[in-house]
């Protein structure tokens, strides 16, 4: 790719202007909002010049409602061989793209998982899609340059590229994006008349749940327009959830003992799915599964000996993951269980040896748990 | 205050327990997981020695249903003057401690607004009320000495009292914390059957919204359960907004244009109060609002003028928040106008003169806005 044209200079294709423009493609930039455009040229992302001949791919980072109409455009002055977009939903520009009279042969709908607090050019930042997924939905005629030609831009932007059909992607943002989106302005529109005092009570679980309702009103709107029915699903099911927790919540305190019981139950049964559910939500980037190992350590039965054994791991600036102790009757000593991330592991037991203390197999002690 | 006893020593007790130990106040432990009890004691929280003569201050840091009959067998072997617990909710243990027949006189209840991913001892530091609310619900028949005594503990661990009605204190928490996470449960149970693809394609939103379904559910079990109703209520309302909310995204693609138009301004509205409510959540600790001013600046019409302003700026390591540019019709050069935080204004504005830009005043400009 040598050259390519951005039309759309908000958060995203400013971002994905400066990200090209960093691998040395030329890139032309376009937005009927001068002072996007005007900005996104000062901050480097690229030319407002008018391309001098179709470029190699054009990025159309325009809302999800406008993808087909620009599209067509586009193609009507042959602003560039191959097209993609960047909307959040994937099934309903398409069809306005055929609707439109577009050539569908030529573009492959295309969604980067980043975004930011912040819209607007001035927020962009070319390592925006780093390591970020970035959805491709090519149509059955989409050819294979276009294809190439959007895997390439992805790669560019130091994106993995994850190749869906059109309605699985959509079924699945409204799952982990628009669902989740609407769950939270519903549980922050309960404080909008609550007392300040009430408020005032809160923690950073409440922050973490309701962060996203802040999400501009007229964005989502649109977001969740192209994608109404999936939402509408996802949603359906989490209302029979709540009826039946909030029964469960009536019940626990009525006369009839067996139905207290089972509203418990069914209370704890939605705990724990949602844990379930919450430990499937991929870790952020970089922040894979820790695995901890058990370091076993003989303790004399003495004032501050375990204090020593937890001062003497400190010094090695490691984290005690969690600890379990253990007598055995006739021994002088009782049996310390650190555990400690695997990493740290070889420092630890080194550092406990140098110290003195004796660390031991776990096979002699098998019968002690 | 010169002693105090710790009863349980999890997280929340532990931390306690070092925050007053590192005060100076000698600190007695006590817990029956034996464990948790030596490790506390191994991490400097206390001792686990009986104390010799009643404490000034025993705080009781056990699961909510416990409250009420360990006060009342503390205070049977006279642990202490007075007593406090840490329990997430209010009403119903004070209730237990009538029914078990402990001395209301004496105790004062409590709620440090703090807590963290992980449990138990291991996870306890001094500084975790540190700028934290505490919220204290003394009954009528509590005396002075009790809450005077309370009142420095909160004081001791750096966080700041908030008395309030033990009633009004739970119809808060089932707002701010208690509905929050079950929406969050509810929200990540549809994932625990979901495609792995489909989960997959997530970012920050998801994380956030269900970071708090992780939490143990035998503990949020308890808690849900000591304040049901309440949070049955906040949940009633939500369900509410849930079903009307769903019924607008059926309606959106419908045959009827003016339900299609009801049905898109009933999503607005849904959107627009959850900005409202996120708008009301207080920030973290120490990050107050941010305000912000306008640096007007003359801006000639040439390439690369506003580059080099942005440069200029950025030299200053300021962000730019936003940016709006006008031209004068009948001028050789542009308004542009920069928004900064406020307390980088003086510095740009010496920066920018600095480096020969024309800093305007707002008021001759009027009429361009």
């Amino acid at each position: 790719m040598r050259t390519a044209a951005v039309v759309g200079t908000g958060l995203v294709g400013t971002s994905v202007a400066l990200a090209l423009t960093l691998r040395g493609v030329t890139v032309f930039l376009d937005d009927a909002d001068t002072t996007a455009a005007r900005t996104a040229e000062a901050l480097g992302a690229g030319s407002l010049a008018v391309p001098p001949e179709p470029v190699d791919l054009a990025v159309l980072a325009v809302p999800p409602a406008h993808v087909g109409v620009v599209l067509a455009q586009c193609q009507e002055r042959n602003l560039a061989r191959c097209y993609t977009d960047v909307a959040s939903v994937k099934a309903r520009p398409y069809r306005d793209v055929l609707l439109a009279g577009g050539d569908a042969s030529r573009y492959v709908g295309g969604h980067p998982l980043a975004g930011g607090e912040r819209s607007g050019p001035l927020a962009a930042r070319a390592e925006l899609f780093e390591g970020r997924l970035w959805v491709l939905t090519p149509a059955d005629r989409a050819e294979r340059p276009a294809l190439n030609s959007v895997l390439e831009l992805v790669s560019l932007c130091g994106a993995t590229p994850v190749i869906m059909d059109a309605e699985a992607h959509d079924r699945a943002v409204a799952l982990t994006s628009h669902a989740p989106h609407l769950l939270s302005s519903l549980m922050a529109a309960r404080l909008a008349e609550a007392e300040g005092d009430h408020v005032r009570i809160s923690g950073q679980g409440l922050r973490d749940v309701t962060r996203i309702a802040a999400g501009e009103p007229a964005l989502w709107g649109e977001i969740l327009e192209a994608n109404a029915e999936a939402v509408a699903d996802v949603l359906q099911a989490c209302a029979a959830d709540l009826e039946h927790t909030i029964a469960a919540l009536r019940a626990l305190h009525g006369a009839d003992g067996a139905r207290r019981a089972r509203a418990a139950a069914d209370l704890d049964d939605a705990l724990r799915r949602g844990n379930r559910g919450a430990g499937r939500v991929p870790r952020k980037h970089g922040s894979g599964p820790v695995e901890y190992t058990v370091v076993p350590v003989a303790v004399p039965d003495q004032p501050g000996a375990l204090a020593r054994l937890f001062a003497t791991v400190s010094e090695a600036g490691v984290n005690i993951e969690d600890v379990s102790i253990e007598h055995a009757v006739d021994q002088p000593s009782g049996l310390v269980e650190l555990t400690v991330e695997r990493s740290s592991t070889e420092e630890v037991r080194r550092l406990l040896d140098a110290h003195g203390w004796t660390l031991q197999d776990r096979a002699p002690l098998t019968g002690h748990r």
